[in-house]
Formats: C-alpha cells, structure tokens, sequence
C-alpha cells in the first residue's frame, strides 16, 4: 500500500472495498468511517457493477469523502476504468491513486523478472500483434524513438487517429500529460523535448480528461 | 511510495539510488546512511551496471542494511534480475519489495485505463504473438483457464517446458508460489486449487529461487 493511498483512506467517511483486501490495509480504515464490502467471492456476485457506481455516486452526491478501495492497481484489470466513467457522468471530482498492481507483486513474491536486459529490443517486438485493436499499449522509455514506434504501427494496421498520449513524471507534481491521437502526437512530440516519459497508444486514451481531439 | 518500501528505506545504512526519484522520497533516506546516487542522465553513463552490483555487494559484505532504491517497479524495465542475479552469485540474502510501476503510474496521471472491462477477452488475445520466445507472459485471474492457456501457447509453438508459475496472495503473509516447467504446472494445478492467482509463464520464471525442474 501507497503512503498517498494510506493518506487517502485514513480522511474517509466512506470506503467501498473489496472482497480481497487484506486485514492490514482494513485496520487501517478509520472507526468512524462507513465500511461497504462489494467484493464477490468465487461464483459470487455480491453487488453488481453498476451497484457498485450507485453507491459511490450516492455517498459523494451525499457531500462525503468516499474512497473506493481496491487491491493492486484500479487501471489494471480493475475496472477502474468503468467507475470514473459513471463517476464523470454524475459530475463527481475524484482523483485515481494507483497502486502495486498484482505483475508487480507476485512477480517479486516469487522472484521472477517480467523484463531482463535485452541488447535488441527491437527484433522481440511483434508490430503486427502490437497493431491489432482492442488493446492498450505501453512502452517504457520510448519518447526518443516515437516516431519509429508510430510508423510501425501503423503500417502494421493501426489507424494515424488512435489516441495516444505522452506521460511525464506521472504522480509528481511535475507530471505533464499530452493526449492526441497517435498521428498529430508525433508531429507535436519535438517541440515537447527529448525528456523521458512513458507513452501509452489505445483508444482508451480517449477517456483521459486531457484528451485532445485535434 | 510503499509503506514497506518506507520502511526499509528508513532502516538503511547505505542507500544506492537512481538519479529520478524525487526529492520528497530523497528526503525520507535517513541522515546516518551513505548515499551514492548511480543513475544516469540522458546519453550520460554514471556507473555502469556492474559497478552498481559491486557496491551492493561490497556494502553488503562489510555487514550493512543496503537498499537499492528504483523508481517504479524494480522487476519491469528496472534492470532488477540482474541485479539480484548479482547478488545470488555472491551468496547475500535479499529482499525485492515491489513498487507501482510507471505504466500504473502514468495512466492514473494521465486517467487512461490499461484495460476495459470486455465482453469477450479470449477474442483479444493473438495467441501466436504471445507464443514467441524471448517474453514474459503474465495472465490476471487466469487459474481456472490455465489448461485452455498453456495449450493454446503450446500449439502455437510455445515448448511445453518453458518455465511457469502460479503466484497466490503475492507480498501477503499467505503467500504461495509454485514454479516449475509448464506441461508439469498443467497437470499439478487441479491439486493446488481453485482459488485465484497470477499466472506468468516465461524464460524469467526460471530465475525464481521456488523453481522446480521436475
């Protein structure tokens, strides 16, 4: 767990969590807060998705500090995604705290590297499987080789009009965010500066509140 | 920042860092600690990599609590494996604590989900792409499906020996790890439950001190 997010759970009023949350991180929640577990267990549906957003959208329109507490990251198979969408919808101000998520865990739990130094990149990349849709794509230190990356992309399928975005010291007070789509971002990507940064290429960039159309 | 990661920060008495963490992380190093910073700005080479694995080992030996402080996530992109291959080789007892890595980092900043929630995941997934060597899969909530996985990658050219793991409440006191060659994590899982886990399959997992080769 996150000092930010320890911040964020310790001012609740309400907390929204679910089933796998360890008793660690529930001791941490403050007495005085309303607790709602929304957790299914294996074959369980406790409380459907959209009761989920019900919820959340009924404690905060209700003036309360609501934290929707989950384990690992909330844009990592978490469905973070779906909950500020209803969040954004109902007009509701609400800040995502990302977290350890569960690649990151097991894979030091259980001693496995998901990346070992390669001195070819390149040659492991598979454009053609990268360009198919319906996928988001993150590439780790790729801001100086951009254009290369977009050029293979598209010539491997993928459409110029793809929302792509450029992420500067993301959770920093610094952070930058540049969201466009994929052909404009590499044509303004120069004058943004050769700094590192982490760029992210799928159509859920579109839901990025920075998303610039053109 | 984690609070576990706070927590051996706080009790280093040498602290090898790279050049982007921030200041308020910086801050946190406690004052009686050595600080070597390590890292490299843009097309500048500080310490080359076996320099870094030569202080920690030599800090390491004279009987000091060493942390090697990494932005994100030491096992994606953070050159970790090797590091920890180093410190294997040189017989010292260590301790990987995983962190939020920049792709969760930056997606958050950015309000970009990495997944959505979809209908039909088996449809998304080109399993000839994530056949090819030289990668680490990592399969979410995939313990029920792991024959239906392992023989689409094994048919897809995938050798059956590759090495494969099933991760179980990752960083949590009740963790379990298996590892072991994936043909035998195939006909071994049945016995080991039901219950959810992550699944990474890759040369990497071979690198797991739990690894069983038959």
């Amino acid at each position: 767990m996150t000092l930010r997010a320890l911040g964020r759970l310790q001012a609740a009023e309400v907390v929204v969590h679910d089933r796998l949350i360890g008793d660690d991180v529930i001791d941490r929640i403050p007495a005085s807060a309303l607790r709602l577990c929304v957790g299914k267990a294996l074959g369980d549906h406790a409380v459907p998705q959209e009761g989920i957003h019900d919820l959340l959208v009924f404690h905060a329109r209700a003036g309360r500090r609501v934290v929707r507490l989950k384990g690992g990251d909330p844009y990592v198979f978490g469905r973070g995604g779906e909950e500020v969408q209803a969040l954004q919808a109902a007009g509701i101000a609400f800040e995502v705290v990302p977290g350890v998520t569960a690649a990151s865990g097991c894979s030091a739990a259980a001693g496995i590297p998901l990346t070992q130094h390669l001195a070819d990149v390149e040659a492991s990349h598979d454009w053609r499987a990268l360009a198919r849709p319906g996928q988001t794509r993150v590439f780790y230190m790729g801001v100086q080789r951009l254009p290369h990356i977009a050029r293979q992309l598209i010539t491997h399928g993928l459409s110029s009009n793809t929302p792509a975005a450029i992420v500067r010291d993301g959770t920093r007070p610094a952070q930058t965010v540049l969201v466009c789509p994929l052909g404009r971002l590499v044509d303004i990507a120069p004058a943004y500066g050769p700094q590192p940064g982490l760029i992210i290429i799928g159509e859920t960039a579109q839901l990025s509140p920075h998303f610039q159309a053109s």
